[in-house]
């Protein structure tokens, strides 16, 4: 049976009453109403096989109708006729930003070389939850918001393709999160370090071009890193850094210290980026992300075939989804070393919403913007803490274990980094104590059969990176 | 006629007795004598047509022997035993750093792909000094000093090819000048800046990656600029600025500004650097060099074969260089915009010697030790009065000219940066004043009818690099 699909979001109210009175559960979204539905085309094969492998998450969507998520989102189609390009839009931070802007009226363009799913591919990793295709994902977006997100599958790196995609979308905002983001793949061998500079300062470098070339006025968000920073014994400023020195003073780029060649990849761009908006006239926000936590957004949960992706892996996943399912499966939680590692970390709404923001108020062009976009610090044994505490609400047996740490870093150090500038802006931060209530953990209890435990110890040690290719086949089979 | 060689410091102290008695013109080099004289072997065609181009070549050769240039060099054997790996070591600093440190008693082997050369080829471009063939050259070099320099011919960005080469030479020290070292060249268009940061960067971490895994104690002296900085109005400290900011204190990499692709990859180099020599204890040595001018080391100008290069033209000379051939030929010196651009100027007798010194003092396991290699700072109009007043007492007439700044930088700014280290260790500088009487301007009457005057103008424009591919064709039959 087909579900009423919201067309505009008059008519969208409309079929929601229709649905209501059909029996229909629907759910409010940025002040739309969506019908839940299972998937129900026999061409959807492979996402229904994901959809069937998770009965659960047809219940946890209604109870997400029961139980709204989160402090309420943009009700106006504040978006209408903006078009923006999102490069890796079949990621983790770039699905549920596509579909935050796709809700709000923005028209969307999702530009991606699935290179993400090959890595799981490749080192035998999955998501926790069961992700569609990204066609089948725009497919379903299309039937259950009325909404259309364009699809161009292609390498940045290839200029030829992202010049034609640039030429043929003509956006207005370039949202770019097209880039190898793991530090521990970075550090698998010499070959995935080589792969994982270029790819990155390549990919964002056409992307300079082409915005200067093809699209002179639109505004680039590009997604750095808080890891660009390290950890100085100062406080981390938003981008720059007003210096006196020998009596004179001046404001310069904040001084970058990278401890992965991912996190170095980062800093190349942003140090690019700054050359571009002062000899071209780029305008570009240059986004310091923390650590990304949570899987749901209202957008993702609207259907079983838009749930986003969610990694615990020693590769990929990050400290707090990690320890999230360590929790849930009943493994230890592997805190690195000592554990005072301090981070800034933000909820995965509140990564759509800074996105958002950063494009309703864009930089000025040449100007060379920097926001950290993170909502809170911790170390990671105050997440541990955290996690054990609430794990054993739910009545999980929550043990931490501290391993060697497999990077090099500072393990015990000052942290506090400034970030202000979103949330004058008008960002309303989800709190960490208040996700893991709002069912972090029962998220990750629902799915821990999907959990593969070979995938959860640390996989990279920054020490043995070598130039021997390392196809991590004997890894993760230990 | 072969002319006897040196075999060995001894030998060749009898054998330029013996020279000396059958009236072959010697000269003396780091304590030892070297016989002067023009190639005679067949199989030297090239680079003896190259030779006879350039017929002055020998009498200026003799005339150094009359009046050895600059201060002493070291007299000892103190290079003896040491294996130092020259990458890029056919460029302009590279060739006169193999021959500095060979004789010197150095194991010299150069790396280098050929691309410098290969450049001209395609822009079309050439050396105001006939150079001869690298193969020539350390045939010749053999010859004149008795030393023997290793070749090997490849691409340090190929894996296969650098291990290969750091397995068979096992370098103490790698001396890493090859890199595209041109910022006109990198704002030619997408392609080449994409080249230049894509050669630079990964030929560095493939390097970086060699000493890691093949020769962990190698200690790495690595060629950046004082580019790398640009032009902030506050000192410039020798890699790294202690900053006290509300309240604490740290040592922080100095904050760079690139003004051109070039610049920003040799910034990528530096921070990657930094992150191996904290993750790995790779010892690093970053030599943030100014800009060179001259061309006569003392070696160099032992045979007409052994020649170094002389770039004036718009896209590899450097502004001394550059002005000094425009004052020979009588084309107006070309300031760029203002004039008021300020930057560190040495001699290339001082960068084989500050070479010398970085590997004479290596830095320790895990330091990433940063000096800036320069002499003396100037402005590009101080550069250019200067040029014409030499000028004049040669008798020629020497037009400044402002064109329109091709590139986009400050052209009045602060600039006052520190370069006491190297000097510290014994660096003796040449000073500009007594460069210029001491024949830089002689050298280029002396070759000035070699000058192609349509490669002296400026000829890549910062704002206009596009993605459309720029043979340069058109540029220089301008």
């Amino acid at each position: 049976m087909q579900c009423p699909a919201m067309q505009t979001q008059r008519v969208g109210r409309r079929s929601a009453k229709a649905a209501a009175q059909q029996g229909v559960a629907c759910m409010h979204i940025g002040g739309r109403v969506f019908a839940i539905r299972a998937s129900g085309r026999r061409k959807d094969a492979r996402a229904a096989s994901a959809a069937s492998r998770a009965t659960s998450v047809k219940v946890h969507a209604t109870a997400t109708i029961e139980k709204p998520a989160g402090p309420s989102v943009t009700s106006s189609n504040g978006g209408a006729g903006t078009r923006v390009m999102i490069i890796g839009g079949d990621g983790y931070c770039g699905w549920a930003t596509a579909l935050h802007l796709s809700a709000r009226g923005y028209e969307v363009c999702i530009v991606d070389n699935l290179c993400r799913r090959q890595f799981d591919l490749t080192l035998g990793l999955d998501t926790l939850t069961p992700i569609a295709t990204i066609h089948d994902r725009v497919r379903k977006w299309a039937e259950v918001s009325g909404k259309y997100i364009s699809l161009q599958i292609g390498d940045i790196c290839d200029w030829e393709f992202l010049s034609q995609a640039f030429t043929s979308f003509q956006p207005d905002h370039v949202v770019h999160f097209g880039e190898q983001r793991s530090a521990p793949y970075s550090m698998i061998d010499r070959q995935k370090a080589v792969f994982t500079q270029t790819n990155n300062v390549v990919g964002t470098l056409n992307v300079l071009f082409a915005i200067k070339e093809l699209k002179p006025d639109c505004h680039l968000v590009k997604l750095g890193t808080m890891g660009e920073y390290g950890t100085p014994n100062i406080d981390i400023e938003e981008g720059y850094l007003t210096v006196t020195h020998n009596g004179r003073t001046d404001t310069l780029p904040y001084p970058k210290q990278g401890n992965s060649f991912y996190h170095l990849s980062k800093i190349h761009d942003s140090t690019n980026m700054l050359f571009t908006c002062k000899a071209w006239k780029v305008a570009a926000t240059d986004l310091n992300q923390g650590v990304v936590y949570g899987v749901r957004t209202e957008e993702t949960m609207a259907d079983p075939l838009l749930i986003n992706r969610y990694d615990y892996d020693g590769i990929f996943g990050t400290a707090l989804n990690r320890f999230v399912v360590q929790a849930a499966v009943g493994h230890p939680l592997t805190v690195y070393g000592k554990g005072g590692q301090t981070r800034g970390f933000l909820d995965i709404r509140d990564t759509v919403r800074c996105i958002q923001i950063a494009i309703d108020n864009p930089a000025a062009r040449g100007e060379m913007r920097v926001y950290n976009q993170f909502t809170e610090q911790f170390s990671v044994n105050q997440l541990a803490e955290i996690v054990s505490r609430e794990g054993r609400k739910l009545g999980l047996e929550v043990v931490v274990q501290n391993v060697p740490n497999p990077r090099v870093e500072a393990e015990e150090h000052y942290y506090n980094a400034k970030h202000t500038k979103l949330v004058e802006l008008g960002l309303q931060p989800h709190l960490l104590a208040d996700s893991m209530i709002d069912s972090l953990l029962e998220f990750a209890v629902q799915y821990r059969d999907r959990v593969r435990m070979e995938l959860i110890k640390p996989a990279v040690d920054w020490r043995k990176t070598g130039v021997k290719v390392n196809t991590m086949g004997a890894a993760v089979a230990k």
